[in-house]
């Protein structure tokens, strides 16, 4: 997801914005290619968290972001919304976290904490929220995100994650995880026998389908890849598989669910989702499409059914959801790259060629002078 | 609106299906030109209420199956789904209703009864729901409307009318309030100081309004049309009135919407007044365009919105919508004309020229030697 709804100019040099120095790497224009890059982060404000990054996530939207595909990027942009690391610092007033702690960021950093979404743990909807990257921070400064060596954000905006998750499988759920949990909650998909659809097997439609599972749900993976079968039943446990392109298929499992998650960040046909539906059913899109998607009204009506959006989620519900999963010891299937494949694993990404997310080694692999 | 979904030819002569007589309006082709037309209905079963039609509104539905515009029209067709009258005769195991009793019937006169919906008070969304009019009865004959001189339906499906309430503006409650009425209730749509849209301010729009007003939400009514403004303040006493068509407003009026209803039955954008919602906020839309709406993805996800349909409403529901139009004295808007002002008056319907529901005086001009 992206909420930036403008492309702005850089006002400062990033590498003298703040006093401490931070390393990553960027993309410098359109074509979206990262290399290494130096630039600054602010000090360990009285409320704030450093931390050292370990490793990070490669969402799609980094690479929508990184190539300017919606016109929103301001260059030079350090992606990485999917980070996890250690506590090196905390500020004097800092109560939730102490150094040496396992913490987490998502997709923001800050927002205004004052509007009616904020009061209602809904920071993610705040009109004034400052994403981890590309977005003005309050003070006037860009923000960078998490394909870096460290990070600073405010206590509120840190996530603690649990000691028996992996860090590495436990940071796409940052982004991919609230995203898909998120939803499930605050639309009702979440009692014991429901019948839910996860509309594409990516990074958000593999996690979905195991926060899906452990609620008890029964669970049909819908998708235009008949080789996303085998993985769906077999390795996540999918109860059925729909292949999307095959309408006797579709036709015989009309009515029968309660709620997607639709999860395809591409222009797809909608009623064949609304018809899989019964009464009352939910087709939540989570998949951002350049372009608007065709919309029966008919269908919806007939069945007092809905299509439904959701953003990623509040810091309250974040922390909510890692600890769920930490208790069901639900964490994403990734491979683990070095950054110097970072160039290469965003090809991989585009041609859906993952399973099911990349995850940088930062520690490892992320080597600068500074 | 309709849920047919074939055409199909006559198996018999309407005059011959049923012992007793019945004399109405009927289209014979699509031209929608309608004429006198003698029909029979079915004896007066156990469970039958029968009913002379007093007075009968005519819905834009009406005119859209006169004239074939769905294709699914059996001619001759007799049009009308909004019927009240006084009952004539009761079956004898009838308990709810006796002879002499006002009563109205809407859009639907039989389900199955045993489906998931009709167990839970949904009758509506039945799979095998039988449509007042231009469908199928479970006996393989036809169903014929209102815009006739007698009526029988088993007691399911006839509502009880208060005294207090007009009969002549109580008729269109039967499509055009429940319409309205029960999205309101399904979609949380009915707190006080809940601020709601209406768009379109026609036969459903201004009985949104009104109940809308006795939960005591804030009306703003949306419209194309600058002339619908002072009807909707002076008369209706909407809170505020939107020019649809006037992007400086609908700017200003961004986010600050709970729910929209939308009554508009014609292709029109949805981005605007997804962009009129608060965090959470619904529109639903209750009028049917026969053309895909254009939906797009990102405005929903960034507020957590939706676009939900809804269909008319059960009967439960439907008596319950009644009861609290009598208890706050809500009635539709109407225009009674005689049925030989029929034709005219549907022209006038498609032209958008009535304030705001036609309803035919069945009892004082429908003539027949029958």
């Amino acid at each position: 997801m992206v909420t930036s709804t403008k492309t702005e100019q850089r006002e400062v040099s990033p590498g003298q914005d703040h006093p401490k120095k931070a390393f990553g790497w960027a993309a410098r224009d359109s074509s979206g290619v990262l290399s290494p890059f130096k630039f600054s982060r602010r000090e360990t404000g009285e409320k704030d968290v450093r931390f050292k990054v370990l490793y990070c996530g490669i969402c799609h939207s980094d690479i929508s972001i990184a190539k300017n595909d919606w016109s929103t990027t301001t260059y030079p942009v350090v992606p990485g919304h999917e980070l996890v690391g250690v506590v090196t610092e905390v500020g004097c007033k800092v109560t939730k976290f102490k150094v040496g702690d396992r913490v987490g960021v998502g997709y923001m950093v800050e927002s205004d904490r004052t509007c009616d979404n904020c009061v209602h743990h809904l920071e993610n909807y705040c009109p004034n929220l400052v994403e981890t990257f590309n977005a003005k921070y309050y003070d006037g400064t860009m923000t960078y995100g998490g394909y870096s060596n460290n990070m600073v954000a405010d206590e509120h905006f840190i996530v603690r994650i649990p000691d028996n998750l992996p860090l590495d499988g436990v940071a796409p759920l940052l982004c991919a995880g609230i995203t898909t949990y998120s939803p499930l909650r605050y639309y009702g998909l979440d009692k014991p026998g429901m019948h839910l659809g996860v509309n594409g097997l990516g990074g958000l439609g593999h996690v979905a389908v195991k926060f899906a599972k452990v609620l008890g749900l029964k669970v049909t993976v819908i998708s235009t890849s008949p080789n996303k079968k085998k993985a769906a039943i077999e390795h996540l446990h999918a109860d059925a598989f729909l292949l999307s392109t095959d309408q006797d298929q579709m036709q015989a499992a009309e009515g029968t669910m309660d709620g997607i998650i639709d999860t395809v960040p591409a222009v797809r046909p909608l009623e064949p989702l609304i018809n899989l539906l019964k009464t009352n059913g939910k087709v939540v899109t989570v998949g951002i499409a350049a372009k608007p998607l065709d919309l029966p009204v008919l269908p919806l009506d007939l069945g007092r059914k809905m299509v439904a959006g959701s953003g990623f989620g509040g810091m309250k519900e974040t922390q909510e959801m890692i600890d769920f999963a930490a208790e069901h010891s639900i964490t994403a299937d990734v491979e683990v790259i070095p950054i110097d494949y970072l160039n290469t694993a965003m090809e991989r990404v585009v041609k859906k060629d993952v399973r099911f997310r990349f995850v940088i080694d930062i520690e490892n692999t992320l080597k600068s002078s500074c």
